[in-house]
C-alpha cells in the first residue's frame, strides 16, 4: 500500500502547490474539503460531490461519535463505506464542536465532560478517545484533540489553553502511534497549533508540535469572529515556523477571499461549511460575487447563474427559476445552489493551484480582487 | 409535427398496455406520473425522474399560478424550459387544490373566487382561465376545470356537483379549441368523470363527457377518503362507459394496491405525491412491502433497501445508513427515498405493462397480493 506523503509541485512565493498522496487517492493542493458532518455532504449525493472536484472530503468526530456512534459504524464497515464515499477522508477531533455545541462542558486535564446537544446524555472526549474514534471511523487523515478558547481571550488565558492542547497533542499522537501497523499504515495525523492571534504563543505552538512530529500541521482557532487582517497576521508570523515538506492546514476557513489571502500566505488545505450552509440559505457564489437569490430581481432574469459554471444549477436552469425554488422552499434549491457553490470553490482551487504553478500567483490575486468584489460579501 | 394518439397495443382482460404519442415523446401506458407540484418533484433533479423510468410528469396549475405565476412562466419559455423537463407535461386543472388548500372560497356557475393559500391575495379560476393557464405553461394534456365535492355527500349535492362540471368541461373544452392551431398542435385536452361513488351519476357524467368529446378521459373525486372496495366499485362502474380508444387516467391514486386494481379495471394512467411525500418522510416501498426507516431495527442493517433494485438508495447505500440520514434530518435521505420510491412505482408500472401484453395480469396480480402484503401499509 501506497504511504501517505506530500510532494511539493512548484513554490510561487510564500504560496506552493502539490499533491497529497493517499492510498485512497490523491489531494491536489491547495485543496478545498467540502464538510460532510453527519455522514453526508448536505443536501449532495457523494459522486456529485466528487462531480465538483473535491479530493477529500471532512468527517466531524463529534456528531459522528453522538450519532450513529464511531463503534456502529466501524461494525458496517467505516465510514467510506457507510456514506460511499472511497477517497480520501480527514476527521476532526471534536475539540471545536465540544465548545460550540454542547451543553455542560467540564474541561480537565484529562478531557472533556459533555452533554450531548441531540439528546442530552453525557460524554467524555480525551486525546485517547478522539483518536480512537477517528481509528474506528477509519479517518485517512486525523487530527490531535484540542482545546479551542473563544476569542477574544487574554494572553494568560490563551496561554493556559495552548499549553493544554499541546499536552494533548502529544497524547493524541502516542495514541495515533499505538494503533497497529495495519491500521495506521497509510493514514496520517496531523497537529494543530494553537494561541489565539499571539504571535509568540502561535510560534511556541508551532515549536512544540514540530518536537512532537506530525504528518501534517493545522493552523486552529481562526476565523472565530476576528478581522480578516488579524487572521492573516497570525498566518504570516505562523506559517514559517512550519515545516516546508508538510501539508499546512488553515481549519474552518473560509469565504473565497480568506482561502485566497491564505494560500498567499503558504496555506494548503482548508475546509468550510460556507458553501454548502450558504446553497441551502439561498447564496450562491459566483466570479461576479455573491448573489442572494431570494432577491425580486431574479424573478425574471433568464440568465444562468455563474456564465461558464458546468454544474447543473447553471447548466440546466435560469436565475428565475433557482428564484423560484428559493422563494417556494423547494428541497431542489438546496440540492442546486449547494452544487454551484461547491463547484465554484473547486473552481477557485483549481486557478490557485494553476496561477502558483505558473509562477503568476501574485497577479492573479490582484486581478481576482479587482473583478470579484464582492465576492464574499454574502 | 406528430399528432397526439393512443395506440392500444394489447388487452387483458378490462386491462391494457399501449403507447401514448406526443410530439414531445412517448407515454408507455399504464403509467405513472410523478407529481412536480411547483415546477419540481420535490428532492429530484428533473434527469434523476427520467432515470427512475417516468415518460410524463404532472404539473399543479393551481400553485403554479400563484407561485411564481403563469405569465410568467410563460415569458421564460414555458414550463418545459424553466423546470428543464423537455417530455411531455400533464397540468390538473386548480379545481381540486381550490378545494383542498385555499381559503374563503366562492363558488359561482361562472368559476371559483378565492384567496391564495401562500399569501391570501384573492384569485379567480374559471373553466377559461383555467385552459389559459395551462396554454401558458405549455402543457402536452390540459384537463378540463371541475369541482370537487368533499365525500360523502348525499345523492343530491353530488347531482348538483357534477351538472356543474359538466357545463364547465364544456366551456373548458370550447376555450381549448379557442386556441390557435400552432398552440393546440399535438396537445390533448382531457375531461374528468365526477359523481362520487354513485353509479347512476357516474354514468351520467361519462356520458355527457363523451358528447363533447376529448382526447381522453379522467376519472376524478376518488381516493378522497372512501375504502378501496367502494374505488373499485366505482371504477367498475364507470370504466365501460369510457370510449375504448382513448386513455384512461384515475386521477390522485394512489398506493401500489389502488394502482394494481385499477389498472386491472381498465386504467391507464395514475398520479400520486405518495412516492414522494412517503419519501420526505422516511418511508421507502419496496417488494417484500412498506419500510419506515425511522423504525430502529434498521440501525445497524447492512442490507440494501430493496434488493435488485439498482437506484442510488440501494446500490450505494445500506438500510443502517439509510435509518441514520433519516433520523438525523439530513436532505439527502429525502433525496435518496423518493429516488428509490418512484424507481420502485416505475418498476411496478413496467411489470403490470409486461403482463397485460403476456395475457398473464390476473396471475401476476394474485402473485403480487401474495407476496407484498403490506406493500402499502404505510
Amino acid at each position: 500500500m501506497k504511504d501517505f506523503h506530500f510532494e511539493l509541485l512548484a513554490r510561487d512565493g510564500q504560496a506552493r502547490t502539490g499533491i497529497i498522496h493517499t492510498p485512497r487517492g490523491d489531494i491536489r493542493t491547495p485543496a478545498f474539503m467540502p464538510v460532510g458532518t453527519a455522514a453526508t455532504v448536505k443536501a449532495m449525493l457523494p459522486q456529485s460531490v466528487r462531480e465538483t472536484g473535491a479530493d477529500i472530503l471532512l468527517g466531524n468526530t463529534y456528531h459522528l461519535m453522538l450519532r450513529p456512534g464511531a463503534e456502529r459504524i466501524a461494525r458496517l464497515g467505516g465510514l467510506h463505506k457507510f456514506m460511499d464515499w472511497q477517497r480520501p477522508i480527514l476527521t476532526d477531533s471534536g475539540g471545536f464542536q465540544v465548545m460550540s455545541l454542547s451543553a455542560l462542558r467540564k474541561i480537565s486535564e484529562e478531557g472533556v465532560k459533555f452533554q450531548s446537544h441531540i439528546d442530552g446524555h453525557e460524554e467524555f472526549l480525551s486525546p485517547e478517545r478522539a483518536m480512537a474514534i477517528q481509528r474506528l471511523l477509519g479517518s485517512d487523515i486525523q487530527m490531535v484533540f484540542d482545546e479551542c478558547p473563544a476569542l477574544p481571550a487574554t494572553h494568560g488565558a490563551i496561554e493556559k489553553s495552548m499549553a493544554l492542547s499541546m499536552r494533548w497533542a502529544k497524547r493524541s499522537k502516542d495514541a495515533f502511534g499505538e494503533q497497529s501497523e495495519e491500521e495506521r499504515r497509510g493514514r496520517a495525523c496531523f497537529g494543530i497549533v494553537q494561541g489565539g492571534t499571539f504571535t509568540d504563543l502561535r510560534v511556541r505552538s508551532a515549536q512544540a508540535l514540530k518536537e512532537i512530529g506530525f504528518d501534517g500541521y493545522a493552523v486552529g482557532g481562526l476565523a472565530v469572529g476576528e478581522p480578516q487582517s488579524a487572521m492573516f497576521e497570525t498566518l504570516e508570523a505562523t506559517v514559517p515556523h512550519l515545516p516546508h515538506l508538510r501539508p499546512r492546514y488553515l481549519m474552518g476557513v473560509g469565504k473565497p477571499s480568506d482561502i485566497v489571502g491564505a494560500v498567499l500566505r503558504g496555506i494548503d488545505m482548508f475546509d468550510c461549511v460556507l458553501p454548502t450552509r450558504s446553497g441551502r440559505n439561498g447564496q450562491a457564489f459566483t466570479s461576479q460575487g455573491a448573489l442572494n437569490l431570494k432577491n425580486a430581481r431574479f424573478s425574471e432574469d433568464p440568465a444562468p447563474l455563474e456564465a461558464g459554471c458546468d454544474c447543473p444549477a447553471c447548466r440546466q436552469f435560469s436565475r428565475a427559476y433557482l428564484h423560484h425554488v428559493v422563494k417556494s422552499g423547494e428541497i431542489i434549491a438546496a440540492m442546486l445552489l449547494t452544487w454551484h457553490n461547491l463547484a465554484h470553490y473547486q473552481r477557485l482551487m483549481g486557478e490557485l493551484r494553476l496561477a502558483i504553478s505558473q509562477s503568476r500567483l501574485a497577479e492573479w490575486a490582484q486581478n481576482y480582487s479587482a473583478t470579484t468584489q464582492p465576492a464574499d460579501a454574502i
